[in-house]
């Protein structure tokens, strides 16, 4: 989050997850214009309103972030303390208040402890730091494993420019990010200039191809936030609508998504395997999409996949159900290179080739509908015992 | 099967599944009326489509059920094999081909080893008997540990009617039976007499309620089937259409439905623990089975049931992604009788009595929208580490 010119971050241990840092913060040494997509979720966390509601004006300076907490489904009183949490930022930096985003992240149903949070701010703003970025990316972490950050640098008319992202998550991970389809926290920083309309499109053309196309167990959160601040401290020239400076900068901000939702789903609760799902030869996009997400979250392909059981009867009957209108008959199913299902019927195949194209990580799950031109993929991972584990034993 | 007059049955050892019995048969003494509900799956089986073609004249003798190869995804050598094996039983028993169906459960892509069915069918037929039910229903299984059978005796107009029942199923399991939402195979069977449509209408309504409201792991099958044969042996008045006799052997029909049906998800793959979901004060039913669906096909969910996690906050997450529009403000949830969120909020609760309430088997989940007056409920089961043991070894 600090790559990127003008950014200072830090991380402090504010007690809700005890033993370990919980609250983030990110601040821009100027205002910054800023965009962000949040969960489709109907149960929005209060903070997720909160920030929302402050996007609206377009620009922000600050996000605050904690751990241990979701702040969702606490009624008045989280949002009370959400507006606290922002407005306690907002003092402590001396800038409005509708510059200050909040996200939190936890267990739902449990109110922020506020008199920790409060406690906490004060040392989040004396200690931010231009090297506070992989300090942040750690505090922000839940079942995560491993913090989450990237980073691109483009050069954009002869000055070089920086788009840095730090992401969490690692279940209630299916991405449904509006108007897309995201459950994570997502943070990206950039010191190009780019006025509001035009990031808003970059954000969601770097994020719709990547973290609304990876999937750990369908559960979309109530948390889901992915948010951009861009502070043009590079010096660049502006980048306003479409063009080569736009394309450039959106292909530096899609690798940045796509490092980290392919770190999320590495990373994902308890995943051993992850694959990547291709539908091919679909009516539309949309159709390819459907049947690739249906498969990448059926539980008898997850545990397929586990056991590196090249079970292509699966594959086809997640495929049959996804409510998408194809002839079955014409349905080619590929595991890595090992052709395995013809004109959708079983044709004689290498099982053991198969077997290890299973094993393969990433695996590749491909399936050609022969009914048009488009294609979709999504990246899945295995189901294991280990998510139960993890599940099971959450919260209590 | 043979609870009923009229009816007898056998079970053999074809071979499919060495060690054990792998092929049953069940045959009237005299033609049915007959009626079947399939997967709603693009993919659907060969036998399916058999079966489905022979149901069309509405009448049916024999059922011939073999497990351990699903005969699906088998393009014409499939559909070549399951023609090959209802002519074997109507030869053997000397009755038109359309009136013998045939249903088949196990790996998907694989071909019928038609060997052992020729040499299997003609053994069934010589063992039949009316004491042969219960070695059908346990021929008929693939994960399941246990055989699932049920009956029921109803008094029409002074003669007392049998209807009779039995299912297999573990995994797979998210019924969707055309016109219906199903993942099994269930074969009912009766003396009562009835007209084709009126036996069109019990099936839908007895599994409607039941078959159509479990799931163990959202897969829908490619083989699932429902399929009832009314041989009229008891020798009771002619049902046809609504009235009293229709609502008795209903009444009947369903409650034999719902015995197995909760003995399916009992016996779901690696199933400790299974609860129903109850969704009410919904504005049309259709909104409160989206929802309760949503809920209990959630991983998350699904494995705080398995920890005893009274872990509401899920709830309300997979409330609030089901794609129906409602006021997440107003939502009270109950676990058992323990008050744990109201008004989409968290409320003090006693833990110690949740945690209780949500190792209670089965549980209940109860989450009211105060949006209307309709309700619906589903029955789901916990996600458990045996699980993906069962399916991350099943075929290899």
């Amino acid at each position: 989050m600090t790559a990127a010119r003008g950014f200072r971050a830090a991380a402090v241990e504010a007690g809700i997850k005890p033993g370990r840092t919980d609250l983030a913060l990110v601040v821009s040494d100027r205002p910054c214009v800023a965009s962000g997509v949040f969960t489709t979720n109907l149960a929005k966390a209060a903070p997720v309103l909160v920030s929302a509601e402050h996007l609206r004006g377009g620009s922000a300076r600050a996000i605050v972030v904690n751990a241990g907490c979701a702040n969702a489904s606490t009624g008045p009183q989280g949002m009370t303390d959400a507006r606290e949490s922002v407005q306690l930022v907002a003092a402590a930096l001396g800038c409005p208040v509708d510059e200050v985003l909040v996200c939190s992240t936890g267990v739902i149903g449990v109110n922020l402890p506020m008199d920790k949070i409060r406690g906490a701010i004060p040392l989040a703003v004396s200690g931010l730091s231009g090297e506070g970025g992989a300090a942040a990316a750690r505090a922000i972490m839940t079942t995560d494993t491993k913090p989450k950050e990237s980073s691109r640098r483009v050069d954009l008319g002869g000055v070089t420019v920086t788009v840095g992202g730090m992401a969490k998550g690692a279940g209630m991970i299916a991405p449904s990010l509006a108007p897309l389809h995201a459950t994570m926290l997502a943070f990206f920083t950039t010191d190009a200039t780019i006025d509001r309309a035009t990031l808003d499109r970059a954000l969601l053309d770097a994020v719709g191809p990547t973290f609304n196309r990876i999937t750990v167990d369908s559960d979309t959160s109530t948390n889901d936030t992915a948010i951009v601040l861009a502070n043009g401290a590079a010096g660049a020239a502006l980048v306003s609508g479409p063009g080569p400076a736009y394309n450039a900068l959106r292909d530096a901000f899609r690798e940045v998504c796509r490092d980290l939702a392919l770190m999320m789903i590495r990373d994902g609760e308890g995943v051993q395997r992850i694959a990547e799902v291709v539908v091919k030869g679909a009516r539309t996009e949309g159709d390819a999409l459907r049947i690739a997400r249906t498969i990448a979250d059926s539980p008898l392909v997850k545990t397929a996949l586990h056991g590196g059981d090249p079970n292509w009867g699966r594959i086809i009957a997640a495929a049959g159900r996804a409510g998408v209108h194809f002839d079955i008959d014409k349905v080619d199913i590929h595991i890595g290179e090992v052709f395995v299902c013809e004109g959708g019927a079983a044709r004689s195949y290498d099982e053991a080739a198969a077997h290890q194209a299973m094993l393969a990580d990433p695996g590749r799950l491909t399936v050609d509908l022969h009914a048009g031109e488009a294609a979709e993929s999504m990246w899945m991972c295995d189901l294991t015992k280990s998510y139960v584990d993890i599940n099971a034993h959450y919260r209590t």
